[in-house]
C-alpha cells in the first residue's frame, strides 16, 4: 500500500519531487517502508492545468482545495505555494481534516507557525518544514535530532542566496550594490522587486525558525532587528578586504545572560571565518555550541532539487511513522519560556565609516565621543577623500547595542561629522 | 524514573559526558523524556579506580565489566575503551544481554561491525556509534535520517586532525613532513608511533562506516585503497600551491557503473573547494548527491567535548526510543549488495612528479609513454632540480586506476624516469 500525497502547487520545487521519487525511488521505499505517490496536484485554474497536461506532466491535476483535503486515501499534504495566503488556509484546514503537512514555507512558518503547530498538535498531526530554512541543508533536522545533547551559544548563518551572490561580486570583482543587483535579476536569482532579499527579511524569517529549533525560544519576526546590503559602498569593501575581512549579510542568534538576540546584518567576517569562504548562492549555517564548540552546515540555499530534497526527507520521515505508528513527534520538541536580550548584554565589535571636514582636530574630537560612551579603537584609519572631506574607519573593541546607538546620536548631533555606515565585526 | 548508563573506561572522551550532563541536563532531559544518570564506570583495576577516585570523580566503579553488564538497572552501555579487544567482547556480551550500546570505537566497528550490528538485530537492541566518525560532526545520523531522500555519488572528507594539522602546517608555512609531525607530537596531537594518523589508516576506517551509511554498501577495511601524506615534500606542496590546488588527505567514496570504490589519499584540491579550506584538526565531510547537489558538514574530528557530544546525542535516542517503546530502529537501515568497482570506472586526474636525467628528448619519452596509455596532459611543468636532473610535474585529464597502474608500470621500466610522487587531483 502506498503513502498517497496531494501537492499544493506545481511550480519549480514541486516539479522537483517527481525527480526524486523516480530516481531515488529504492532508497526512498526502503526508508520509508512504503511507497510514495503523488496522488493529487492543486493548481490555480483549468487553463493552467490544461497547459501542464499539454506539457505531458501526467498527473491528477485539481483546482479544488477540498479535492484534496477532503480525500480519505491523501495522508500528507505538501504545501508548495509561498507567500501566507491562501497558503495558510489551506494548510490549517489539511492539519485540521487529519492531514500531515510538509511545507518549505518559511514566510508563513515564521509569522504564523505558532498558530499552525497548535492545530497539528490538537490534530496529532505532523508539520514539518526542513525547506523552509537553507534550502537544501538539513540544518533544521540536524538541530533537533543531533544537536540535542549540546547546548548552543550561537548560530551565524549566510542565509540569502541572492545578497550572498551580489556580496560576492561586490567583494570578488568589486562591483558596486547596483551593478550586483542588476546581474542577479538578470540571471533571475533576484526578483524586479529585491526588497525581501537584500534587505535582509528573507533571512530573518530564517533567523526566527532557527532561534525556535537552537534555543526554544519564539522570537517574533520584529524583534529581529534587520538591515540590508544595500548601503554597502565600495570603499566599505575595499578597506574591510584591507582590514583582512570579508563582509557578508549574516544571520545572528546568540543567547545572552538576559535572553536572546537575533537580528540580519551585513557582518565583518575574519578572512579565515569559516563563513567567509561561502560565496555565490551558496548558503551555510555557523553553530557555536559548549559541547562539539564549532560547526557548520554548508550547501546551496535555494534551488529545484535541493529543496525537493529536503521536502521529501520530511515526507519520508512522515510516511515512515505512519508506518512504526508514532506519527505525534513534533518536528521541534526543544520549547523554552521566550527571553528577549536586554540591548545592554548584546555586544560586538562595530565598523563605522564616518565622513568629517579634513581639518585639524577631528579625530580627536571623534575619540571623544567615543570615549565618552567608554568605547575603545581596535583599528583606526584616517583616508583622505574627496577635496576637504577625510573619512575615518574605526573598528572598535566590543560594545553593546546600547552603548552603539547612544553613540551613534552623540555623532549625530555633532554636524561636521556624517556616520556613513556601521556595521558589525566578528572575532574582534 | 532516570536511565542508567554504564560507562566502559574512563578517559578522556568519557569524563566530557558528565559535563554535558550537568551544564546541558535540562534540554538533554527533555529531549530524552528521561533523566540521564551514570550507574557504573568500569576501570582497568583498583589503582586506577582508587586514583580517580581520590582525583574527586564520585562515582561508582567497578573493576569486573559484569557488574555493568548483568546489573539489569542499567539500560546503555557506552564503550569507550577504543582498540578491539576487550571491547568487542564486551559489547558483544552487553548486546547478548539485551543492553543497548553507545560506541566510538571506528576501528572496532570498521573491522567488526557486522557482526556486532548481527549481534544487536538478534537481541532487538541498538548499537549507535554517531562519534566514530568525523568526532563532533553529526554526519552519520545526518546521512541517515536527512539524506534518505537524495542518491548520494560521491562523499570526499577532511577525515583526520592529525594529518591535517600537519598538512596546513606543510602548506601554510611551507615545513617538512618531519617537522610537521615533531609539531604535532609535541602539541599531543600525534602518538610516538603515528603511522594510522600518517598512512590514512584512521581515515579509511571511517571511509568504510561512511560507505555503509552513505551508499548501503559494507566494504572490507581491506579494500579501501589507502597512501599517507608521509612523502608529500615541499617541492609537492609548493607546486601544489603554484598550480592552484591544496593538498590534503582526504578520503573519497564514490559510486560508478560498476560499483564503489573507496580510498584515502593525498588530493590536489582546487582552492575554491569548500574542503580546501579545512584547515587545523578541523574534519569535513564533502557530500556530493543528485538532489541536494553539494553539501558539507564541518566540525572538530576529535576532542573530549566534542566527541562526546555525539555521544550523548546517541545516549538520547536510545532513551527517547525506550520511552517512546520503539527502541528496535538499526542507526543505519540502508543496506544494498556490495559492489566493489572495477579499476577502469574509477577515474581521476592526476599529478605526477617525476625526476629525469636533464637531457634532449625526455619529455618527448614522457609524453610517449602517458600517450600509449591514451593519457593526456592538462599541464606540464618541467623544473630543473639539482644538477643535470630535472623534475618534471604532470597533472593529466581524468584517467583510470588500471590507466594509472599501467602507466606506472611502464615508468618503472625506464630506468632514466623515478616517479617521485603521484597524487590524485580534483576538479580537472
Amino acid at each position: 500500500m502506498a503513502v498517497k500525497i496531494g501537492l499544493l502547487g506545481f511550480g519549480t520545487v514541486a516539479s522537483g519531487i517527481p525527480f526524486l521519487l523516480k530516481e531515488n525511488g529504492e532508497k526512498i521505499r526502503a526508508a520509508a517502508k512504503d511507497k510514495i505517490e503523488i496522488a493529487k496536484i492543486l493548481v490555480k485554474d483549468d487553463d493552467e492545468k490544461n497547459r501542464l497536461l499539454a506539457a505531458g506532466n501526467d498527473y491528477h491535476f485539481v483546482t479544488d482545495v477540498d479535492a484534496i483535503i477532503k480525500d480519505p486515501d491523501i495522508s500528507i499534504v505538501v504545501e508548495l505555494m509561498g507567500r501566507i495566503e491562501p497558503a495558510r488556509t489551506f494548510i490549517e484546514a489539511a492539519l485540521a481534516a487529519g492531514k500531515h503537512v510538509v511545507s518549505a514555507n518559511k514566510d508563513l512558518l515564521a509569522v504564523h507557525g505558532a498558530e499552525l503547530l497548535a492545530v497539528a498538535k490538537e490534530h496529532r498531526a505532523a508539520l514539518y518544514y526542513e525547506a523552509a530554512v537553507a534550502g537544501g541543508i538539513p540544518i533544521l533536522r540536524t538541530l533537533a535530532n543531533s544537536l540535542t545533547s549540546d547546548k548552543i551559544t550561537r548560530i551565524l548563518g549566510v542565509l540569502n542566496g541572492t545578497s550572498n551572490f551580489m556580496m560576492t561580486q561586490m567583494v570578488d570583482e568589486g562591483w558596486t550594490y547596483e551593478a550586483a543587483l542588476a546581474k542577479a535579476q538578470e540571471l533571475g536569482y533576484a526578483e524586479s522587486d529585491p526588497t525581501n532579499d537584500v534587505e535582509g527579511i528573507d533571512a530573518a524569517y530564517k533567523a526566527v525558525l532557527l532561534s525556535q529549533f537552537g534555543f526554544g525560544m519564539t522570537i517574533d519576526f520584529d524583534q529581529v532587528l534587520h538591515q540590508g546590503i544595500s548601503t554597502i559602498t565600495p570603499d566599505d569593501v575595499a578597506v574591510a578586504q584591507e582590514l583582512g575581512y570579508v563582509i557578508k549579510l549574516v544571520g545572528d542568534i546568540r543567547e545572552t545572560p538576559s535572553g536572546i538576540a537575533a537580528e540580519v546584518s551585513p557582518t565583518f567576517l575574519p578572512k579565515e571565518h569559516p563563513l567567509a569562504s561561502v560565496n555565490g548562492v551558496m548558503n551555510a549555517v555557523f553553530v557555536e555550541s559548549i559541547g562539539i564548540g564549532e560547526s557548520m552546515y554548508y550547501g546551496p540555499g535555494a534551488g529545484q532539487k535541493p529543496t525537493a530534497t529536503s521536502v521529501v526527507a520530511d515526507i519520508i520521515r512522515i510516511a515512515r511513522r505512519l508506518h512504526d505508528g508514532n506519527v505525534g513527534k513534533s518536528f521541534n520538541e526543544f520549547v523554552r519560556e521566550t527571553q528577549i536580550a536586554h540591548p545592554s548584554d548584546v555586544k560586538s565589535a562595530y565598523y563605522f565609516a564616518i565622513s568629517t571636514p579634513d581639518k585639524r582636530g577631528q579625530l580627536l574630537r571623534l575619540a571623544q565621543i567615543f570615549n565618552s560612551e567608554a568605547i575603545s579603537f581596535g583599528q583606526v584609519l584616517q583616508q583622505r577623500a574627496n577635496g576637504d572631506t577625510a573619512r575615518v574607519v574605526i573598528i572598535t573593541h566590543s560594545l553593546s547595542r546600547t552603548q552603539l546607538s547612544n553613540v551613534l546620536e552623540k555623532l549625530e548631533e555633532v554636524a561636521d561629522f556624517e556616520v556613513l555606515n556601521t556595521f558589525k565585526v566578528l572575532g574582534e
